[in-house]
């Protein structure tokens, strides 16, 4: 990957439809990944499939302060737009989006856009408000930029099927590509939240993947009870004192209902903070 | 006008997207009137300022089950297909869109797009649920159709302004337009609702409009107090006992908010019950 220049970034909304109406109009199909920024090899995974797959690669940055509860880490989530364009710079990106809040939310701002029962679970549960947030901002950035294409993380499950939801219900014409969780060599799953963790904190992260792990192995050797796959997770999160588990669930891959026996593929889902660092992480499982 | 063919007919998303997708690769400039079908002069004029300003003109009918309330009129919402199909073909509508409920909220349907503030007011405060109904269907129907432009009549006058905060807050990439209501001679605004009205009761509606143009004249003659003018509205409807007032209020254009001195532009709106049939009416005024 030879460096090459850094991709053009634009700030208003405008901006983005006069640079991309001559792409669409020439019949380009056109990829978008959304982000928050602080971009690690997560984030570059989605844009090297964006870039793989379609004629044109946007990538919006823009911090989402609705998607953040009032005593969340809105304010010290790490902005590094410099560095963000850098790492995007070899793959090839035709335009980036980093709009300022007062041109996503302009003053009078009134429309959210609310998916139910699926967004009431786990992630929903734990963070009130989170995803009316992410789909009200994927909604406006998916009108911004009117791409055949989006690409999601695996790492945020429980969005990529609230957004899923959402594109099925408000017949948005766009396909969902969800792409594998990057990971560490030791499991832990790549986060622009890792940032806040300590070197000791970094170590009792691991929990997280372990755990999941565990989870998987089980169930590949014949476990199906999800009650016993649960105490066996929590055994190893009880051995973690700076840990405090938020969740820990076997669910349906589609509903993310609880499933009390595995019998088709499942996701196991767990959050926990660190300290003061809140973090996910799931994997898919098939028995 | 001389009779031509019947409009084509779609009942599914897809035939919808396959219709248009080689319209839009050349670059057709698509205009779109959402309807609930029981077309009247009033569509007629949508249709044909449409067809007028578009290379292609999409016209849905749809009677929305999520914008009536559970005690309203959709069991007995009129519907004629057939009719309206008859009274379209003199436009050259390229498509018609006539969903079945099952098409447009199939099992497991879960999202809303959801306008605070102006929905609120007027309509919303006598429908509560109806807005959301609207806003929902709408965007539905713009992500399915992905029209250049789209109309609305005046005569919903409030719901024009919930599309447009709709369209503004989700940055939709479609412009709004809204052509001014039909009226009969006698004054009355068409309305499919029109059709529930016995002889008698025709001849009472017409207090709706007859209050409005008093406003009209009140205001043009110089009147600027809006508590003068609503009460002399208000003597209008006492004479018609079998009339039973929702509301009569003057408001700013855009935010809906009532105004006491009309100092600009203002929308004088109205609502009444003529026996069990609701109607509604407005008319923009300028001092």
């Amino acid at each position: 990957m030879a460096s090459s220049d850094l991709p053009p970034v634009v700030r208003t909304v405008q901006e983005v439809r006069r640079h991309l109406e001559p792409l669409r109009a020439e019949g380009e199909r056109i990829g978008f990944v959304p982000t928050m920024g602080a971009l690690h090899q997560g984030h570059l995974s989605l844009v090297e499939a964006c870039a793989r797959e379609c004629d044109a690669t946007v990538v919006s940055i823009f911090v989402n302060p609705t998607q953040f509860g009032p005593h969340e880490d809105y304010d010290k989530y790490p902005r590094s737009l410099e560095k963000d364009l850098e790492a995007l710079a070899p793959w090839g990106v035709d335009l980036v989006f980093a709009p300022a809040v007062e041109e996503m939310y302009p003053p009078g701002f009134q429309t959210q856009v609310l998916v139910s029962g699926v967004t009431e679970l786990w992630e929903g549960r734990s963070r009130p408000g989170h995803f009316a947030g992410v789909t009200t901002v994927v909604a406006k950035l998916f009108h911004i930029v009117q791409p055949h294409v989006a690409y999601f993380g695996h790492k945020d499950y429980q969005q990529s099927v609230v957004v899923r939801q959402m594109v099925r219900d408000l017949n948005l014409p766009v396909e969902i590509r969800v792409c594998p969780t990057v990971r560490e060599e030791d499991g832990l799953a790549l986060s622009s939240r890792n940032a806040y963790l300590s070197p000791e904190q970094r170590q009792q992260a691991l929990v997280l993947s372990r755990s999941l792990r565990l989870a998987e192995q089980m169930i590949q050797q014949g476990q199906r009870r999800t009650e016993t796959i649960l105490a066996e997770m929590k055994k190893l999160y009880d051995q973690q004192p700076d840990v405090r588990l938020d969740y820990l669930a076997v669910v349906e891959p589609d509903s993310l209902l609880p499933v009390e026996e595995v019998a088709g593929p499942v996701v196991v889902l767990t959050a926990a903070w660190v300290g003061q660092t809140r973090l996910i992480d799931n994997l898919r499982v098939e028995p």
